[in-house]
């Protein structure tokens, strides 16, 4: 038996074995800062939890249509009526299995074997591996603190050719936190229409922004993907809940796609979810947004101290990409050595591609002001 | 934008078109007996519900490791020795978004653009699917009421050609509920090591069989893909949750892969799972599946008065595949009949294959035996 090539092609995210290894360190009694880890640090929210328990009570246990409950699609629409002014039907709404889910449905619907997909690198690394699973070559281009690491109109014409199919974006983006800038979404929207392409837009990261608030690609584009989640800002990452908003008429082979792929996704975390949209709740998460605005603000302050270079301010997510070629030329085994030898665990670039991969570490605030205040200091100490 | 190709080779379920049919009917008023469903009908067990309402209180909201819960893993390793006398090491097991997603994980593992699967014509519809996801062509064997359903060694010895890379077994199946013989089993085992091919086996519906337990391929085959899942004998199927057995040394890119394509199965679910194994959920299980063979018998029983022929007695799921050729030449036409006259939505061969597809139908036991009473008798009323 033999093991299909794409395996050849799918890295693994260095960040799992960076989190095995702090366990294991844990475990043999190291105290260990956690600052590689992709989720809010907080449980969800109490009144989505008491949703969800209750819909077990009440036996919410079956299948549901495979493009979710009418009430959550419903909910969304109007999430987005009320968030972001912006007209969308419940029809076009898929709820998925997590961003996960509609990333993979999305290229699904776009993707031909020799299909060309146009992404930033650095990017959240499972992208790459969506358009390689449907045939296709994933695209990199490198983006810099000039563009606010998103994709220029310019380097998206120069990379386009009649195999590209589509334009992937993140805003804000993972691992760098930052926002496509709104000039920047509509030439890249215009020029997505002249060639014939479609716009992918993942908005996993919205509603944690901080000072500002991230438009939805959908105001300008109604024919954009656009990808969200309930597991960032909503904090619902381990009930497996996301959802993708498909351009009008598509959604029939969406929802049969879905059908295939996945039957439908979790039934509790559906009907729980359903409270994500109440005053308690928006409540208790704009508190952890503010929290997640501190941790942000401290460390801005605190890492240049360590010779980090955080060359702008990144306005959402819960990651800072910071520069490190002052103290390392290989960023890899400087977060070896930081987890080894101080207890500090951060991501190193290369999982998310090559661009300066090895000159740029991803730092995550997913603990409080206190633990990251040990963990510079801790890192301080590493220097030299 | 154009839709990619492989939406043209997805049809549509008809299962799911005659649901939303019946749905529709029923909000006008009419009383439908629901003989389609692919699901029980009971809502999860008691100590199932308890425990994912448990975790959810005490916080079990985070993503979980890719390969599921090491206490799951254990637990499934635990129900392989004490109801199959089998070992399984824990590590072998991947926990997964239902079936569904093990069934991709392992074709992802396996297909490369140009492989072959061969595969059971009447199957579960989704499989072939998931072959064309990955490039690959699913290879369909017509099997009939001779090899109860299921294909024979002489069969998959013919069909193989050296692009074939695996063989996809249920059992029992999807339609047929037919369970694949021992003694079939041990020449498919022995004829996919000779041809250096996968097998998969499906066993999505052991625990409900009849007079009769099912083995696990895993008994003969360390070397087999064994799927299984939550949904069906522990009454799950909302949850989404699932296993795939690996053999050894297929772990790493197993979880890989997964990792990728789907973070990770859903936590609560997870957590709910570690109490599905108790001596009171097993209690309930077993009385259910009493009741379904009482359904099951019945039927048997009734459905012959229909002039529809069931030439054997299948073991286990909750179907009855029924050769409807003596009162239709068109099963599809005769299931809208059914629907729009009677009132009794039953499932057309054509969403399982090809073979046979017309003179067949498939009739889900999901509901109690006065009602499968009511359903015979006014499908008398349809014949002529
Ligand atoms: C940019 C981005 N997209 C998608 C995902 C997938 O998230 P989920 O499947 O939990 O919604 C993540 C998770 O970290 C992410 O960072
Ligand atoms: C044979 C078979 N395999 C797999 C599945 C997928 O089930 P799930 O994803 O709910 O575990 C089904 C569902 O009906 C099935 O009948």
């Amino acid at each position: 038996m033999k093991l299909a090539s794409r395996l050849d092609h799918i890295a693994p995210f260095q960040v799992m074995a960076i989190l095995a290894k702090a366990r294991a360190l844990e475990a043999a009694g190291r105290d260990i800062i956690h600052l590689e880890v992709g989720e809010p640090d907080f449980a969800t929210p109490a009144p989505i939890v008491a949703a969800g328990q209750r819909a077990l009570a009440e036996g919410h246990t079956f299948y549901t249509a495979a493009e979710g409950l009418i009430e959550l699609r419903m909910a969304l629409a109007q999430w987005y009526r009320q968030r972001y002014d912006v007209a969308v039907s419940p029809e076009r709404i898929i709820v998925t299995t997590g961003a996960s889910s509609a990333l993979q449905l999305a290229l699904g619907l776009l993707v031909e074997p020799g299909s060309e997909v146009l992404l930033a690198d650095p990017t959240y690394p499972c992208n790459r591996h969506f358009v390689s699973l449907f045939g296709g070559t994933p695209v990199a281009l490198p983006v810099g603190p000039d563009t606010r690491y998103q994709p220029s109109a310019a380097q998206v014409a120069t990379a386009w050719c009649e195999r590209t199919v589509a334009l992937m974006l993140a805003s804000p983006g993972n691992p760098t936190g930052t926002l496509l800038p709104s000039d920047t979404l509509a030439e890249l929207v215009t020029l997505c229409r002249e060639k014939g392409g479609a716009l992918i837009v993942d908005e996993i990261y919205h509603g944690l922004t901080y000072g500002v608030d991230a438009e939805t690609a959908l105001r300008q584009a109604d024919d954009a993907f656009v990808i969200n989640s309930f597991s960032k800002y909503f904090q619902m990452t381990g009930w497996r809940l996301g959802w993708l908003v498909v351009p009008e008429g598509w959604q029939e082979p969406a929802i049969r796609l879905a059908q295939n792929l996945f039957l439908c996704p979790p039934a509790p975390a559906q009907q729980a979810a359903l409270a994500a949209f109440e005053p308690a709740t928006l409540a208790i998460l704009e508190e952890r947004r503010a929290e997640f605005a501190r941790r942000r603000d401290f460390l801005l302050s605190a890492l240049p101290a360590l010779g980090w270079k955080l060359p702008l301010v990144p306005e959402g997510a819960f990651y800072l990409y910071a520069d490190v070629s002052a103290v390392t030329d290989d960023s890899f085994a400087y977060c070896q050595r930081a987890l080894d030898e101080v207890g500090v665990a951060i991501t190193p670039g290369v999982d998310f591609g090559e661009y300066g991969a090895k000159r740029h570490v991803r730092v995550a605030y997913t603990t409080g002001v206190a633990r990251l205040a040990e963990a510079v200091e801790r890192l301080a100490t590493l220097r030299g």
